[in-house]
């Protein structure tokens, strides 16, 4: 059987009403539910290469790599990751990591020939996956609805996709906690 | 068998990302689907009394009951309504309205005596629906999740209500257009 073709896909934990952290980035609300995210797992083995933005960078080394007062922690991903930033970030031994700036075509290109088949994760924030919609080269929406809503915070995708709209390919609810929504982003939704 | 209990359920349309309507009131990314809401009949044959805010109510005097250029509909509604504004605003004759301002407790005794049984509405908008919650009136949440995101607009609920999390109850899609997310808004949330 042959392959379907690699697909980028923005994969995160969302509250019901659109936030993906709240504005102190207190994960609280999400680590409550401990297993969130049990769909992750058969979702990362077919991920690539990856993608995040310079807040999701650095809150990942400050809560988990190296978190204050806690035993340090190993970079968590195995496939080739890219930062989007447009600062001077630490880096963090023996992760593959790339930084980037600016448009995000050319870096896409790079990430689909590291990937090797296999998908792109758009990690977040939701301005990073924003600019691979606007580009054209987002397939895939891919949102844990947690069961809460946090008022205000980070937003899930600061964009208009509503005309055409996304399609909803799938809604499968895990118990009480949350629900797995997957959508496809319709061609010339940038 | 004995009747359930009348339920307070806040029931509306969203987008994924939260908004209930856009800055500019603009519902162009909802009627698209023609038929989104078709859970909407089972779901108001149960309502027995409802309540809305002045800008719902306004929205739906300029564009549905008295829309410029286009023959004037009836009042939707047959059973009672309790509308919350702080302004004096037109009425609409033949509609079963009452407008109240304030605390948000004596109004719900007022609508549960006058539902009889059956269920309170609210019809929005969220910050209405986020006092009632205030007051531990709110059990339910119905949001229709329309397969569009908007980037900006009216919050779907301006509150935390995260510890204790909301219960999902049920996730159920409409094809590709949207998905209803049913909720129990658990005790102590306020």
């Amino acid at each position: 059987m042959a392959p379907s073709a690699p697909k980028t896909q923005y994969f995160t934990a969302s509250s019901l009403d659109g936030f993906v952290a709240t504005p102190d980035h207190d994960l609280g609300w999400l680590l409550q539910f401990g297993d969130v995210g049990s769909g992750y797992g058969a979702f990362y083995e077919q991920v690539g290469a990856l993608a995040m933005g310079s807040s999701t960078y650095t809150w990942l080394l400050r809560h988990h790599v190296r978190p204050e007062g806690q035993a340090p922690q190993p970079w968590p991903y195995a496939v080739p990751a890219w930062v989007f930033s447009s600062r001077e970030l630490p880096t963090v031994d023996g992760a593959d990591v790339t930084f980037a700036r600016g448009d995000v075509r050319p870096v896409h290109a790079a990430m689909v020939a590291a990937a090797a088949g296999k998908n792109i994760w758009i990690v977040g924030g939701g301005d990073l996956a924003g600019q691979f919609l606007d580009a054209g080269l987002l397939d895939e929406l891919i949102v844990q609805v947690v069961s809460v809503t946090l008022g205000a915070g980070v937003p899930l995708l600061p964009r208009r996709v509503a005309t055409p709209p996304l399609r909803l390919a799938s809604a499968t609810p895990y118990g009480a906690a949350w629900v797995e929504l997957r959508y496809e982003v319709p061609k010339g939704a940038a």
